[in-house]
């Protein structure tokens, strides 16, 4: 055996021994845990830290997805999954409350490539939303379920269920009787995920808990595809947390999308202007964050602050929570 | 007293006997009644009448609030009504039933001016769900309400309720049992409106049983804003019908409006661009009734026919069910 093939095996073996996504194709994810007024000196420095590393870990398990060759829909799935199972966010464990003090949960995902999608809306025994968004893309012929026809599909689909109280926590039951004594307004919250994997395809997720003391029944934008959530290849991933009428109204993660399409606008501008243009005038109040296929990333708000983090297509990580 | 004052005060009783709408701005309707597999020689002539004329006093009932210088809103809601209890429609009575054989019903509203919108999902006791959809953009401060919630607002609402036998047909209980048995698969079908009043306000509004056979709790497209109804005065009203899924994840109705906004389209190209092009390229099968704030008409669909019809700005009424 001359020593060629010998050289060409192994260069075979190593190429085999990489990981899919460890090759020169960008990866990238971002996340958000909501917009409302959130001003630097209102929660204590713990609450911040906590608060910080909540974020830090749900891009990281996001992030080891893409690194490994994961698709986008699982690594936005992992960060989501992250946020809904910490307290701290309004969507999962420490969603806030229906008049009623229940919760009720939405929740959505689209893939870039196929422009698939799922959601659910008002499930309350389905421990993450966003896993049966996610069984309703994969593993139905529709796009929504509702209620006890989405928590039917997924006993069907034998995930994990839970009790109500499940995601009821101190903190959200004294919030409700706050804001039913009106002593408080600031009653939005949700978390999202947007990813650029090595394969080139983006998605968007989202989930949320909807708004504080809400009527029972109601759906915000965190459901909607093209309100809330939005993905195509060709233009963008979008995941929005805010006032949801506002964000139904103005069908404001697909405008993002349409604005780059039809009026060739980069990632940023398009964000930019559907946030502070078109969102703005309306007088709806919110973010998204947005993710192009180069792995660019947009995050504008409106309101004093975002939870939000990074980590681009070079690596870096960063976390933020107030404004600029 | 001298004769001017007497021509005077008979040109101002003239003009204030003059209804509203009986000036020089256009105002026109169109309707559709659900896209499918609709060929001639399919319904017995007496069914085909049956149908004309109920799109046809859909369309007057309509048009006579517009003539009177009524609001779109209040005609598209009219036009619809008519459809819901028509039981040779799928919305309201004669509606599709879900795999359990029940009625749930789903429907949504927009108008042009404020871009306000109302929206309802899996309601099952409503007589009127484009009714009850109205009154979530006006009197509620949500756009979208789903089962049990959308029911306890109707209830507050004072709006007429009916056992979920109102709305179920023998021939509806027959389709579902050939579709149980697969030997019938054409199981869509919606009623929408579009509507320009005197003031120059848009409106679009839609209403559905969802498809034939369908999961309980799923969602289609005709409750989603964006997706099956739009409307925003600088671009065009939109009511859709078809395959749900594939309209959701198209973001259908707003596309028309984005193509029209940043792409500047013309509502007849655009409409063509998305239901031939971006619909068809992805899959999906329906048609869409479209009109922009000069009272164009577009009404392209991609399957064998669509149920439809207008009155446009000339007065002219025409109504359709086949291709061209």
């Amino acid at each position: 055996m001359t020593s060629i093939p010998r050289l060409l095996i192994l260069a075979l073996l190593l190429l085999a021994a990489l990981p899919a996504g460890a090759q020169d194709k960008p990866i990238a994810i971002a996340i958000h845990g909501g917009a409302g007024t959130i001003l630097p000196g209102q929660m204590t420095e713990e609450t911040e830290v906590a608060y910080r590393e909540k974020m830090t870990e749900a891009l990281r398990a996001g992030y080891a997805i893409l690194n490994e060759g994961g698709s986008s829909v699982d690594a936005v799935v992992a960060a989501v999954q992250v946020l809904e199972e910490s307290p701290l966010f309004n969507a999962g464990r420490g969603a806030v409350l229906t008049s009623e003090g229940t919760a009720e949960l939405d929740a959505s995902i689209m893939e870039g490539e196929q422009r698939m999608a799922g959601a659910v809306a008002g499930v309350k025994q389905v421990k993450s939303p966003i896993e049966l968004a996610r069984r309703v893309m994969e593993a139905s012929p529709h796009v929504m379920l509702a209620g006890e026809g989405a928590e039917f599909f997924a006993l069907d689909q034998s995930l994990e269920m839970v009790d109500n109280d499940y995601f009821i926590t101190d903190r959200r039951m004294e919030q409700l009787r706050r804001m039913q004594r009106a002593e408080e307004d600031d009653k939005h919250g949700t978390v999202g995920a947007v990813a650029l994997d090595g394969s080139g395809n983006l998605a968007a997720a989202t989930s949320t808990g909807g708004m504080s003391n809400k009527k029972f029944g109601r759906v915000g934008d965190s459901p909607i595809i093209g309100a809330g959530t939005y993905a195509d290849n060709e233009t963008a991933a979008v995941s929005a947390t805010g006032h949801g009428e506002y964000f139904i109204r103005g069908v404001v993660a697909y405008d993002i999308a349409a604005m780059m399409r039809y009026a060739d606008l980069t990632l940023s501008e398009a964000a930019n202007a559907v946030i502070h243009e078109r969102l703005t005038d309306m007088g709806g109040t919110g973010g998204v964050i947005a993710m192009d296929a180069g792995g660019n990333i947009s995050m504008p708000f409106n309101t004093a602050g975002m939870y939000r983090g990074y980590i681009d297509t070079s690596g870096e990580l960063h976390v933020a929570i107030y404004g600029d």
